[in-house]
C-alpha cells in the first residue's frame, strides 16, 4: 500500500553483503575441471594446503580416477584424508561448508549444478582463462584461502532460476485419447539454473515458434532459432553473443533474450526478478524445440509440455576477490578488451589533425 | 550481515504497489501539449468534467495563451475557475493532488520536470501516437478519472535520476592560474531525469571521449558519439534506439548505453540502483561535450567539469491502465509491432514445404 | 594493369538488364506451394489461362497428388495437357523457358534447387504474405504474364552460390590408418544455393568452431553458434536476423554473418563475388557442426571434410515487377513497416514541444 | 540485352589490379601528421632517402613551419630541394607522380582531400597506431619504397563519393517571397569523399528527419541521430560503430547506415555503386541537419537544401602491401582483435568438462 502518493524510494547498497561464519567451517568441497593438466599440481597444492589446515576435503570421485592424481604416491597419503562422493548418487548437500573452484566458468556452473537447495559459499579461480565467474589468481591462493576461513569477505548472491519442466507422457496420450484420463500422464523435472535456460531449434533447420507467457498472460510469440532466458550472471555469458545487454549480478532480474528473431523489432529485455515464465511450443510451430540447462540436460520439447522459471529463492554465494562492483568490471576489462585503448580516430578534422 | 553463509533470497512481487488516498483528492494539474489542434476538443471536455466533479484545476499560463483556448466564449466559465501558474516561476509543488497528462511521452517528461523532489500520481492519456508512457485512452476518461479519484488503482513507481553537475567557473579560471584561490569557483546545478541523461559530441565531428566512474573508481573511457545514462522507463527511449535491451521499470537499475562506440566490444551495462556514476570529460579529450536531461537544459561540459548521477528518492508515481506487467507488454507490441506476424519462414524445406 | 596510375573508374547501371526473347516461349514451369488450400483457386485459373494461350504447362506430379486437384472434374480436361514431373528423377533442365512461382519465398528456393546448372527467368507472385522475393500481385495476372510472354522486361540477375563439399570417408579411414591409402575415400557433393549456406552447432550445446579460409588463407575461427555464407538475395533471410546488413541483389557480393559470435567484436562482413571461401571445422572443435543449403540437405560435418564455395556462374533470373531498385525497396517497406510512421520523439524539448 | 535468358554471370577476380608506370616516376607527395613528435624522425629520414634517388618531393608548407623542422639545421640541405605548396591555394593535381602518407587513417583522408579529381597512388604507413588504410610498416621502407618506384605491385581502387550539396539561398528567399525571381538563389559545392558523408542532428536534441531518394524515388524517412553514406571503405570507420557490416572495398556498394534509427527494423542498407542517393530534410521536420565530409567542411543543411551522392569517377588508387584480400583481413584482426582466441566456452556440459 502507497499511503502516501508521493512515494519516496529507499535504495539498496549493492556493496553491503558479507560473509560471516557462526561456527568456524570445517569442510570445504574441491572442485578442478578434469582432463586438463595444467590444473594437476595447484589441485595437489591446494589440497596439501588445507590437510594441513585441518580441513575435511570433499573430492568427486572421477577426479581420482585421473591416473595422473591416484597413481602419484606422494600425493597419497592426502587422498586418504579426502571424503570422496559420486555426482548424482551421494548427497552431500549438507555437509560442505564452502566450495573452491579450479578451472573456468564451467566449474561454476559444475558447482551450481550440484546443489539443487541452498548453496554453500564458492571461492572460484581463474586458472589459464580469465572468466566472468573466477575473480581470484591463484598464485596467493594460501593467504586469501586463509582470509575465507576466517570470515568477514564481500560476498555477492548470485541469483539462480528455478526451472520446472513438465511433460506430457506421449505413450499415455493414447490411452487419454480412448479414456480421457490423465492421471499420471505427465511427468515434472525441476532444475537450478546460475546462467541460462536455453530454448532452441535444435537439430531442425526451422525456425522454432515458441510462446512466452508473463504471469500467465501471453506476451509474445518468438519465431526465430530460440530464446535464452538468464540471470544476471547469465547475461555476459550466451546472451550478450545474442545480443543482450550486460547486468551486473546483483540488479534482481531476468532477462529474456531472443536468438536470430525473425522479427528485427524485438529486442532483449529484463524483467523483474518476481515474474513467472512460462514458455510452450506455439500451436502452429511445425517442429519441437529443445531446452537445456546451463549447457546441460538437453532434451526435447513437444506440444503441450510446458517450461515455467522464476527466479530461486537459492541463489549462489560467490566470494569477491574485492567487492562486487569491481570484481564485475575488472573481469569485463579483461574478457572484452575495454582497456585496450586505441587512438586512431575515425571522424578527423584537417583543422585539427594536420 | 549475511548470517547464514547458505543464503535465501526473498523476492519482492512487482505488481504489488497500489494508490490510496489518505483523504480524497481536491486538486488536478492538467498538462496539455501545446500546439496540436487535436487535444483542444479532449483538453475542454476533461476540464469540464473536473470543474464539475469540484476539482480544483491546475493548468499552465500559457496553455490559456492559445487564442482558440482563450476565444472560446463557451469555455470562458470553466476558464475563470482555473489556477494557473508560470513554469519556473511559480511553485505548486505541495498544491497538486494528481495530475493528468494530455498528448504523448513528452507530456510525462515535463510533467516529471516541473516537480523536482516529490511528483504527485500521474494519469497519462495517450492521444493521437502511442507511447510507452501513456497507457490511458481517452474515449472513457469519465470513468477512469472517477476511479481515480476515488482511489485503489495499481500505480507504478517509475525511478528518477538525479544529477548534479559541477562547473568550473571559467572566467575565474585565470585568476586560479595566479593565486591558486579556487574558492567559489563552481557552479553546481541539479536535475531530476526520467529517461535519460545523455553527453555526446555536440555540434563536433570529432568522437566524444568521456571517462565514467562507479563509485569513484574509473571504470572505462567511452570514446564514440556519446553515452547515455537512463532509467528503466528511458530503456525503450533513445537507448533502446543506441543498442539497449528494454527493461522492465519496476527492475531497480541504471542502464549505461554507448552511442556508435569505437570499440564494437562495449555493449550497454546494466548496474544496480544503488551506485553513483561520474562522467568527465577524458584528459585527453581533444574537444568538450554536451549534455541534455530528457532532452532539455542543453549545456557544454568542459574539461574539470562533472556530471554526477544517482537514483533519486523521488520517482514519478505513474497510475497504470491495467498493471505494471500488463501495461508495459502492451506498449511494446503497440510501439514494437510485436504482434504483427509474418507467417514466412527463411528456413524451408522440401521435405515439408512442397 | 592499371596503365594510367591515376585510375578513373567505370560503373555499372544495375537498372540495364532486360528479359528478351530470341523465339516465344512456349513451356512454363508452375510451381505452386503444396498443403494450401488458399492457393487452390489461383493455381487452377493460372494453369486454364496458360493452355489456353497454348503454352506446355510442367507441374510437379506431387502437386496434382492433391485431390482438391486430381478430384475436380472440371479442371480435368486441363490436367491432361499438363507435362509431369517427379523431383530428382526427370530431368527438365532444358524443356522450360519460364517459370511462374505461386506462393512465398520458398518457392522461388524450390525453383532454384530444381536447377542446378542455368535457370529459366522466374515471374513469382505473393500470395498470402508478402516475402522478398515474390514481386507480383496476383488479380492482375493476365496482363502481366501477356507482358512476360511477349518479353521486354526488366529483369534481376539474383546470384546464387556454388557449393562443393567434400567428405572423408569415415568407414575408410581405419582403412587408411593402416595402410596410408587414401584414393577413394573421399565423398564429394555439389549445390547451388540462392539464399544462404549455413554452418552451425546442430543438435550440440556446445560453441562451434570453424576455421573460415578465403583464397586459400585462413581467415579467422568462428567460435559461436556458427556462421551464414550468403548471397546479397539470402542477405535478407536468415542473415538479417543474425544481425547483417541487407545488400541489394544486384551487388557482385559474398556475405559471411557469424550467429551469436564469442567475441563480441565479429562483424558481419561482405567480400567480392570473385572469392572462394572454405569453410572447415577447427583442429580444437570439440563437436562435428552441421551444414544445410537454402534450408535443405541438412548434413553432418565432421573433421577433415570440408565446405567450398563461390559466386556460381548460373544465377537466378528473377523477373521484376517494376525494376530491381523498387521492387527491392518495395519489399523492405513491407516486410519491415519501414513506412509504418510514428510522430513520437524521444528526444522532446520544453521550448518546442509546450 | 540478356539476349539468352538462361543467365551467365561473368565474375571478375577483385585481386587483379596492378601497379605499372607508363615512364618511371620523378615527383612523390609526403603527407606528415602534424603536431606528432614521434613522425619527426621518420619523416626526415624518408625525405632525405627520396632526395637520394633523385625524386622531387612535395611537401605542404606548414608542415616546414614546425621548428623541430625548420629549426633543423643538418635538414636544411634537403628542405631546400622540397616543392611547397599550400593547401586551397596552390594546384598540385598533375604534378605529383606518387604520395606517402605518415601517420594514421587521417593522412589518407586528407591526402584524398588534396585530389578532387584523379588521385595518384598513396603508400601509407602505420606510425603508432594501427588503421584500416595504412598498410605499410616503416622499419622496412627503403627496399618497399623502392619497389614501389620500380612498378608491378598490387593496387586496390577504393572508390569515393562524389557529393554535391546544393542550398537555397537564404538572404535571397525574402526576395523570392516578393518576386518570386530565384535566379541564382541556388548555391553548389561539390565534395570527393574517402569514407563517409554524415547527416546529423548536430547541436540539437531533436531526432533528426531526412528523406532519403534513390534514383529519383523516396524510399524511407530516417528518424534518428542521423545517417551515414559511405564507401566500402569507410565502412570500417563510423559506420560500423553505428552497427554496419563491414565491406571489403573491392565490393562496387555504397552503404547507407541509420544512426540510432527511431525505427528498430531499420538496418544498414547496402545498394550498387551505380546508383544515386539523395538526401533532404524532411517536410516535417523540427530542426535543421547537419552535413560533414569525411569528418571535414561541417554544414548546416536546412529546408530545401538537398545532397547528392554518387560513386565517384576518381577512386584513390591505394597500395598493397601484399594485396587488396589479405591486406584488409590483417587489419580487421589487428584493429577488432580477431585473432585473440578465448578458449572459455559458454555452453559448457558436464559430460565433456568434468
Amino acid at each position: 500500500m502507497l499511503q502516501n502518493p508521493h512515494a519516496v524510494m529507499h535504495i539498496q547498497d549493492p556493496a553491503s553483503q558479507r560473509l560471516t561464519w557462526n561456527k568456524p567451517p570445517k569442510s570445504v568441497l574441491v572442485i578442478k575441471k578434469i582432463q586438463d593438466a595444467s590444473l594437476l599440481q595447484p589441485f595437489k597444492e591446494l589440497c596439501v594446503f588445507l590437510t594441513e589446515k585441518n580441513m575435511i576435503v570433499y573430492v568427486e570421485s572421477k577426479v581420482l580416477a585421473d591416473t595422473a592424481i591416484a597413481g602419484d604416491e606422494s600425493f597419497g597419503a592426502v587422498i586418504q584424508k579426502f571424503c570422496t562422493f559420486r555426482e548424482d548418487l551421494d548427497d552431500i548437500s549438507n555437509r560442505v561448508d564452502f566450495i573452491i573452484c579450479l578451472g573456468g566458468d564451467g566449474t561454476l556452473l559444475y558447482a551450481s549444478s550440484l546443489f539443487q537447495e541452498s548453496v554453500p559459499p564458492v571461492m572460484a579461480f581463474h586458472l589459464g582463462s580469465l572468466g566472468f565467474l573466477t575473480p581470484f589468481k591463484f598464485d596467493t591462493y594460501q593467504s586469501q584461502v586463509t582470509q575465507i576461513i576466517e570470515g568477514n569477505t564481500a560476498i555477492i548472491l548470485r541469483s539462480r532460476l528455478r526451472v520446472r519442466v513438465v511433460k506430457e507422457s506421449r505413450e499415455k496420450k493414447s490411452i487419454i485419447m480412448t479414456n480421457g484420463d490423465s492421471e499420471g500422464s505427465r511427468k515434472s523435472m525441476q532444475y537450478q539454473v546460475l546462467n541460462e535456460v536455453v530454448v532452441d531449434r535444435g537439430p531442425s533447420s526451422y525456425l522454432s515458434n515458441v510462446d512466452l507467457f508473463l504471469d500467465g498472460h501471453l506476451i509474445t510469440t518468438v519465431q526465430g532459432d530460440g530464446v535464452i532466458v538468464s540471470t544476471p550472471t547469465g547475461s555476459t555469458a550466451y546472451a550478450v553473443a545474442a545480443g543482450a545487454s550486460m547486468i551486473h549480478p546483483n540488479v534482481p532480474a531476468i532477462m529474456i533474450t531472443p536468438i536470430c528473431p525473425h522479427s528485427l523489432s524485438f529486442r532483449p529485455i529484463v524483467v523483474p526478478a518476481g515474474v513467472e515464465l512460462k514458455i510452450m511450443l506455439s500451436r502452429d510451430a511445425r517442429n519441437t524445440a529443445w531446452v537445456s540447462f546451463d549447457g546441460r540436460k538437453r532434451q526435447e520439447i513437444c506440444h503441450g509440455d510446458s517450461i515455467t522459471i522464476t527466479t530461486s529463492c537459492f541463489p549462489v554465494p560467490s566470494i569477491c576477490f574485492r567487492d562486487p562492483v569491481n570484481d564485475w568490471f575488472e573481469s569485463l576489462s579483461q574478457c572484452l578488451h575495454w582497456n585496450v585503448r586505441k587512438k586512431q580516430n575515425y571522424l578527423s578534422s584537417e583543422e585539427e589533425e594536420f
